[in-house]
């Protein structure tokens, strides 16, 4: 680390306004020199979505005091590409993305805007880490969140979490005194089974509400669900070459 | 595979009526019962998001002879979802996606709406391929896609391509002349380098379209880049577990 204070990018997908952003920022300005660039309003389940076929708005903000801030139109990831070419006009030294007001653990990380966020700047070569709180609370209270942010924050900064890397962090709903601290882990292999509720609108037409329920069938406990279930935070190294190897080496054309 | 003829289910993210689908559809049946649900308008994109917060609508569409099919309000992911919930009522033998007007060959697949419907089928335990093909253009010309769907399908069915997997196959803009075949392949570490424009509207106020520049910084022979420029179609089996195991290995907390 050069002695100039480092540039961490704060995104999220619940939109600026959110509680979870507020306690992120609050954390990470003691790192280095925040900038914000955050979806206008929510983003929630837009996986790594981009913006095609129209464009985007940038609206600078004062809802963080002191803290250059700007609200965008698009998705989490159209807000990372924003900043980096248009905002901060070169690469942060970190970007964080979340707390997202909900989990990301397991298979969550694939539809999730906040940890796409994050993956779209480790694709541009950017540390970053993504946050998410196992209470989907608009109102949840985020103490706990703070205290991981911080533990992983320092981890990263004196190089016991290896900086050029990309985390998804979930914090688990309990009490700073239940909290057991990180745990480093692997992604759950579990799913949602989906259950659509089915309505008709007033002038007889039928629509439908998703909704599904997450079976976890991983038993084995070096897991986030597991971490997460046992008051740990779990801390996922994440990588986006989807190549199946172990299937790779097997087909024979 | 039983007597009973599979059932495969057809999906794409440019909407209902565009020609990739078309193509795909009509090799899709010579394997088994077709029945689609795809996008009612494009989705390109639109990566692996879900409709949160707002109901889907599902259209009986007469678009395909013979063939059941659907428009969906929602996004490719939501297709998948309603298709097995909703529509077949179960899981189908098969999923195919696309054939996606424009490449998602390497880092393409994260934002890929075609790819991410695929994978939503592949997370649902449903064998799935999602097909794209190296030409942006509505009208372009499908005739080599539907020979390379007829090839993928060939060796998935007869074992070759193991049934039970995930495939990105991509189509490399060449006559079926010039065509060399199917290459097994891995994703090719690339990226793209966003170069936003920067226009103002009558009113004064500022907006940005998303534009970039495709960076391919691999130059290794087993990737999907280098099959495409090579002639051949690109066919790389894919995992949605997203964990870093080779860091996961080297961090100590």
């Amino acid at each position: 680390m050069s002695k100039k204070k480092p540039v961490i990018l704060v995104t999220n997908d619940d939109g600026i306004t959110a509680k979870g952003i507020a306690a992120l920022v609050s954390v990470a300005k003691r790192f280095g020199e925040v900038v914000v660039v955050a979806p206008d309003s929510p983003q929630s389940g837009m996986g790594h979505a981009i913006t095609i076929g129209q464009p985007l708005r940038l609206k600078k903000s004062t809802i963080f005091k002191g803290i250059q801030a700007y609200e965008c139109s698009g998705t989490p990831v159209d807000c990372v590409k924003l900043a980096v070419d248009k905002v901060i006009g070169k690469k942060p030294d970190l970007c964080l993305s979340g707390v997202n007001h909900g989990s990301n653990s397991s298979i969550n990380i694939i539809y999730s805007g906040t940890m796409s966020a994050a993956m779209e700047a480790a694709i541009e070569g950017i540390p970053a880490v993504g946050f998410s709180f196992l209470d989907y609370g608009y109102d949840a209270d985020f103490t706990l969140s703070k205290k991981v942010i911080d533990q992983v924050l320092k981890n990263m900064f004196s190089g016991k979490l290896p900086m050029q890397a990309l985390y998804n962090v979930n914090i688990p709903k309990v009490s700073t005194q239940e909290y057991q601290g990180l745990k480093v882990c692997r992604q759950a292999n579990a799913k949602w089974k989906e259950n659509f509720v089915e309505r008709k609108d007033p002038m007889g037409h039928k629509y439908y509400w998703l909704t599904g329920e997450f079976k976890n069938n991983d038993r084995k406990k070096d897991t986030d669900e597991y971490a997460l279930k046992n008051n740990f935070a779990s801390v996922v190294p994440v990588q986006f070459d989807l190549t199946h190897y172990g299937l790779l080496n097997q087909i024979e054309l």
